[in-house]
C-alpha cells in the first residue's frame, strides 16, 4: 500500500478550563492508504501540531512531518519503522515534529492491523494478553472532603487503585498536602493501591519533595509521580534515595524513548510512564518497555483522554505479565468519551482487557465527534498552507 | 515596565534549499515594553513557533506562550528568570514552547540592558569579557576537492579555525569521509585548529562512528560534534571511551538546559555546544556555561545564522577567558546577513569580540529584511489568533 492521505483534526470542548484536564481537547489523526483507515491520536498541542505537520522547510534537517510520510510504502511493520527514522531525522530540528510523528505512528499500527485483520499487540509479537489492573485517574480534590468523596465514588465504581493528583496538591504546605494524602486513603479505604501526582510541582527542590514523604508513606503511597520536572534526573535520584517504601513514577513527558531511558538509566525510578501520543508511538513505546524490563523498572500508561489513546498505550506492554498496572482516565471529557461507541471499560474486578479486535480494536466514530471539530486555516505567503478536512470514516 | 506585546516574524529567502544551512528562514522576535524594543531570534521552524506563541490553551500547563509573558512586569534580571520558569510552568506539555521562549528570552534581556544602556554580558554579573577565536562553520563540499577549496578560501580569509559539517559527510563509505576530512586540513594547514560536524548520521550507532577515528586523530581534528542523536548518552560514552585524542562535542539540540547537563554528566563530551535560540535563552545558557566550567567541559555556542543570534549565543560565556572558541557562520544567507547592518566580524587575527553596546549591542534594521517578510495568517474557529505585524524599530 502506499500511504495516500495524513490528516489532522482539532476537537475541542465548547470551554477549555484552566485545571489539569488533559481531555479538553483532541488533536485526531486519520491516515489512508488502499482501502483502509488508520486513526490514532496525539497527545500534544493541537495547533502547533498541525503546524509541524504542514510548515514549509526550514532547511534539510527540519521539515514538516507530512514529507516523511504521505507516499511511503506501508506493507509491513519495518515500514513503520522506516517512516518514523525518517520523521527523525527529516524533522531533527522542529521540536513539535515528535509530538505529530506519534499520533502518526499510531495510526499506522492501526492501519495495518485493520489490513491485516490483526490486532496490534500482535503486530508487536506478543502471543498473548494479560489484563491490567486500571487505576483511576483523577485530581485532587479543591478539599481534602472532596478528595474522600472523589475515593469513595472510584471505589464503589469497583476500582481497585486509584491515583490523585495535580490540584491544589504541592501548592500549599506540607500539611495541607498530608490531609489531601490521608483523605485519598480513607475514602479508597485501606486494601486498595492508592498512587499520587505531583505534577512536577517541586521543579528541582529535593527538599520541598522529602518533605511530603512521611505522609506518603503512613498512607502507604505506591507512588510518588512527577514530583519533579522530567530532566531533573539528579533530583530524582537523590529523592529515590531518601524514600523507604514510596517508589518514583515518571516520563510521561518523554517525547523520546532516549529520555524514558536516561530516566531508567539515572533518576532512580521504580515506574516509568509512557504517553504512546508523546514519545513517538507505539514502536519506540515497546523499546521503553523492553528496556523497562531489563533494568527491573515497572513500565505503565500514562493516558488521560479516549479510549483509542488508551488502546494505542496498552498495546506495548499488552503481553508483559508483570506489568499488571494501567491507567484508566476517570474524568474524561464528553469529547474523549464519544469518539469511540464502545469504550475500554474496566470489569467488575476493576480489570482491564486489552482490546482484540483489528488494529487498535476500537470503532472510531467521526460522527460523534464532529460537533467538537474546529475550523482551522493557516495560510503562509499566500498559500493555504492547511484547512480542516472533511471529518469521516 | 510591563510587557505591551510579543511580536514574531516569519521571514524567508526567496527559495529554500534541501540543504543543512539554518539561516534559509528565521524567526524574529520583537518585544516592547515602556519605550523601549528588544530584539531576539529562535533557532526554530518558524509556523509550529508562532502557533506555540498565540494557539488556544488545551489545559493549565498547555497554554500558549505569549499567555506568561505579555502583561507582566520586566524591571530586573529576576523578571526574566520569573517569566522563563512560567513559560515553562504553564507550557509543560506545549514541546515547541521551549523554542519559542528562547527567541523571547533573548528579546527580554536585550530589552532590558537598552533600558539601563548596559550590554547583556555586564547584567549577567561578568566584569570584562574576552575576545574569542571565531571558527569558520561552514558545510563540507560535495567533493573533497570542494571541501579542500573552501578550507583554504577560509584560511585566506584570516580564520584560525574551521569546522565542516554535514554535507556528503557520514553518509558514503569510511574511505570517502577520510578523503573529506584529510581535504579539509590539506586546504586549512597544518596549524590551524580543524572540527568536524557529523550531523547525527550515525544515529547511536558507536561502530560506525569509530570507524572513522582513525582519519579524525590522523588530521588532528579536536572534536567530532554530534556523531549521534542528543539522547544517545550511552553510545557517546562508549565513543568517547574509544578515542585517543579526538574529543566529543553536542549539545546544540538541548531545548532545556537539563538535556546538555545530562550530556556532560553521562556523555563523556569535552565541549557542550549551546544554541541559545533553543534552550530558553541566555538565562538557561548561562547555567548550562557554569556548570561546564564546574566539570571541566569547554563550553561553546552554537549559530548557524545571524549577528543578533550570535551575540545573543556569546553573552552566556562572555567573561569566561578558558572557553575561548566561538562558531562563526560564513556561509549565512542574505537574510541573516541583512539583519544588521554592523555585523559582528572577525579581526585580522581571526578573533571575535563580544559587542559592548547596550542590550545586545546591535542595530536592527527591520527596514532592510522586509522583503524576506512572509504574510502568515492563522484561524481557528473563526477567530484571527495570527497575523504578520507591520516590521518596524
Amino acid at each position: 500500500m502506499k500511504i495516500e492521505s495524513v490528516d489532522f483534526f482539532y476537537l475541542s470542548m465548547p470551554e477549555v478550563r484552566d485545571i489539569g484536564d488533559g481531555s479538553q481537547d483532541m488533536l485526531l489523526v486519520r491516515v489512508r492508504a488502499g482501502d483502509h483507515t488508520g486513526w490514532g491520536e496525539c497527545e500534544a498541542a493541537p495547533l502547533p501540531t498541525i503546524a509541524s505537520l504542514v510548515c514549509p522547510m526550514s532547511h534539510s534537517a527540519c521539515k514538516p512531518v507530512a514529507a516523511s510520510v504521505v507516499g511511503q510504502r506501508l506493507d509491513a511493520v519495518e515500514d513503520i519503522a522506516r517512516i518514523s527514522r525518517a520523521v527523525r531525522e527529516n524533522s531533527l530540528d522542529l521540536l513539535q515534529a515528535a509530538h505529530a510523528l506519534s499520533g502518526v505512528e499510531i495510526a499506522l499500527w492501526d492501519l495495518l492491523g485493520r489490513r491485516y485483520e490483526t490486532p496490534v499487540h500482535a503486530l508487536l509479537g506478543f502471543s498473548r494478553t494479560y489484563p491490567k489492573t486500571a487505576y483511576a485517574s483523577a485530581l485532587f480534590g479543591d478539599t481534602p472532603e472532596e478528595t474522600e468523596a472523589k475515593a469513595a465514588r472510584v471505589r464503589a465504581d469497583g476500582f481497585r487503585a486509584a491515583k490523585f493528583g495535580w490540584g491544589p496538591y504541592g501548592r500549599g504546605d506540607v500539611e495541607a498536602d498530608a490531609a489531601q494524602v490521608h483523605a485519598a486513603r480513607a475514602g479508597l479505604g485501606q486494601d486498595a493501591l492508592l498512587l499520587v501526582d505531583a505534577g512536577t510541582v517541586w521543579g528541582s527542590d529535593v527538599e520541598a519533595a522529602a518533605a511530603r514523604l512521611p505522609a506518603l508513606e503512613e498512607c502507604r503511597v505506591a507512588w510518588l509521580e512527577e514530583p519533579f520536572v522530567g530532566g531533573a534526573l539528579e533530583s530524582y535520584r537523590r529523592l529515590a534515595g531518601r524514600a523507604a517504601t514510596v517508589r518514583l513514577a515518571a516520563g510521561e513527558g518523554a517525547h523520546d524513548p532516549h529520555l524514558a531511558l536516561h530516566l531508567i538509566d539515572h533518576a532512580g525510578i521504580g515506574y516509568v510512564q509512557i504517553d504512546t501520543g508523546r514519545v513517538g508511538g507505539i514502536g519506540p513505546a515497546r523499546q521503553v518497555a523492553d528496556y523497562a524490563v531489563r533494568r527491573a523498572v515497572t513500565f505503565v500508561n500514562h493516558t488521560f483522554t479516549s479510549s483509542l489513546a488508551l488502546s494505542a498505550s496498552l498495546q506495548p506492554y499488552a503481553g508483559l505479565a508483570d506489568h499488571a498496572l494501567c491507567e484508566f482516565p476517570v474524568e474524561a471529557s464528553a469529547l474523549a468519551r464519544d469518539l469511540t461507541p464502545t469504550p475500554i471499560t474496566p470489569d467488575a474486578d476493576g480489570q482491564v482487557a486489552v482490546p482484540e479486535g483489528p488494529g487498535l480494536g476500537l470503532d472510531v466514530c467521526p460522527e460523534a465527534v464532529r460537533g467538537y471539530l474546529l475550523d482551522v486555516e493557516i495560510t503562509v505567503g499566500g498559500t493555504t498552507l492547511y484547512r480542516t478536512p472533511a471529518l469521516t470514516t
